[in-house]
């Protein structure tokens, strides 16, 4: 079966790139806005699709909303050009962190998200390092996360020696985890205790030992930076010696990457996965595309079958 | 049961106002904007909504991908708070006029928006005057269009006397025969002839004579003005006395109302469905609050039997 690529606006790009991977042709897609803000979107070539795999690449950061709708809406053009299959690539979804209701009426952002793309359409979704993989569940259909902490921190191995892998909190165990028995390396999380007789609260590692060590702080999303930089400063004044940070969607907004670097993290690892590259000698980004490559590739060829 | 009303942005005010008409107390919404530019909201006392009847008001302009978006999360949150029904009223709803696959390659964003509702968890859609009916079969549940050009025209009998209702074109003839009918007008739409032998194109009413007489002119949307200024000039043109134009939703981007005063229009009857107001001497607004208050009472009351 014929396979073709159609993109969303933060992504061209990648999408490009993704398409000579997987050997699919690039169908382009007309963008524009209408005088009421209005989105208006065309495939081109849009018959080549009938009988077609559909790949919708797209991702959700920056502007979450727009990028949503955009989706949505080339999800639902390749399905009125009668693609077979349509398959969205999104290796940012947005709203992954309003994952459940924390406070008694809120909504749960995240299911609305992923709802939404099987409701347009898509047969199969696959996404990179979502913030809580159990969102994917409201996916009524394919649902694949690809995690790409062991990209990261190999590339942090030319920087340190035989680093020990720390995840924030326990939520970032996972991807700790998965990076440092791919790589034979120790791993840990960060821990609060709280000193039964001074009330003071310490933040440590839970069991290991980073005193003269170099560390590699493994997380999912770095926004505003706060967490991470705390880490770092904390992991610092407990003996850490060199500290790379290994994240896969990196938003950095506002003075993100100045509170990283007053924190002293030696550099700032970032997968390619939204639709905003900084230029700063702090970050450096490891193209991922080959992993979605690889995985788009084997769904592909099953679905054949 | 009992009913609480929560609202978006762009509609908050009209939502306390239906509130006072329905008899349902308002639940103030907390709404803001996360660093990295995703939405956050929360129903306060939310606890109230469990086993009620949640009637969530927003409107679809400014904004409309924002607004979407932001009518989902209220939608979600509701139904997370375990009301027993979601009524959602949304007098504009984005994207209607992309009803279908005009050109191959094209999504149909409308089905998109309608089904979304839907899927976030809404029982039941009321809306006002949308472009197309049709698409309201996309959401599979009660969905109501309430027209609302009998208000608007019976306003312009202020302004003129014994008026012929004109649609601009054969697709918005039914919302001008609807208030023809119901104030015992006569009513008629616009045509385009092509002279066989000068190949000349000649817009005019298929029908009806406007020499010597006032017109109202009755459509959906006015979003730059331009259908409606050249239908202005093309009546003047040919012999009509005074026109006003009654449109339901008045989103006037750019100079919509210099090109609506330049093209002799002598008032714009809008209703208050979008999120916008304009201060101007040629626009005046007609409250339809009443007729969304009504239709929400009887639904209400079918709802508990």
């Amino acid at each position: 079966m014929k396979k073709y690529i159609v993109y969303g606006l933060n992504y061209e790009d990648e999408a490009r790139e993704l398409g000579s991977l997987v050997n699919a042709e690039v169908l382009n897609v007309k963008h524009k806005i209408f005088p009421d803000g209005e989105r208006y979107l065309r495939i081109e070539h849009a018959e080549k699709l009938s009988n077609s795999v559909a790949i919708v690449v797209n991702t959700m950061f920056p502007n979450q909303n727009d990028s949503l709708v955009e989706t949505l809406m080339l999800i639902n053009a390749a399905r009125k050009a009668n693609a077979s299959k349509v398959i969205a690539v999104i290796p940012y979804l947005a709203y992954a962190r309003q994952d459940k209701v924390f406070l008694s009426g809120e909504p749960v952002s995240a299911e609305l998200v992923v709802k939404s793309l099987r409701m347009s359409g898509a047969d199969v979704l696959i996404t990179v390092d979502v913030h809580s993989p159990a969102i994917l569940e409201h996916f009524d259909g394919i649902a694949v996360n690809l995690l790409v902490s062991r990209e990261l921190v190999e590339k942090a191995l030319e920087y340190l020696e035989n680093p020990v892998v720390i995840a924030p909190d326990k939520g970032a165990l996972e991807r700790a985890r998965y990076a440092a028995e791919n790589l034979g390396l120790e791993y840990d999380y960060l821990v609060k205790h709280r000193d039964r007789e001074t009330g003071i609260v310490k933040i440590e590692p839970k069991e290991a030992s980073v005193s003269g060590r170099d560390v590699v702080i493994v997380d999912d999303i770095i926004s505003t930076g706060g967490t991470i930089a705390e880490a770092s400063k904390l992991l610092l004044s407990i003996g850490a010696r060199k500290i790379v940070v290994a994240a896969t969607h990196g938003l950095l907004v506002g003075s993100a990457l100045d509170k990283l670097r007053k924190a002293g993290v030696y550099r700032v690892l970032l997968a390619n996965t939204v639709g905003v590259k900084y230029e700063d000698p702090l970050v450096e980004y490891v193209d991922i595309l080959r992993v979605i490559a690889d995985k788009l590739g084997s769904i592909i060829e099953k679905q054949e079958k």
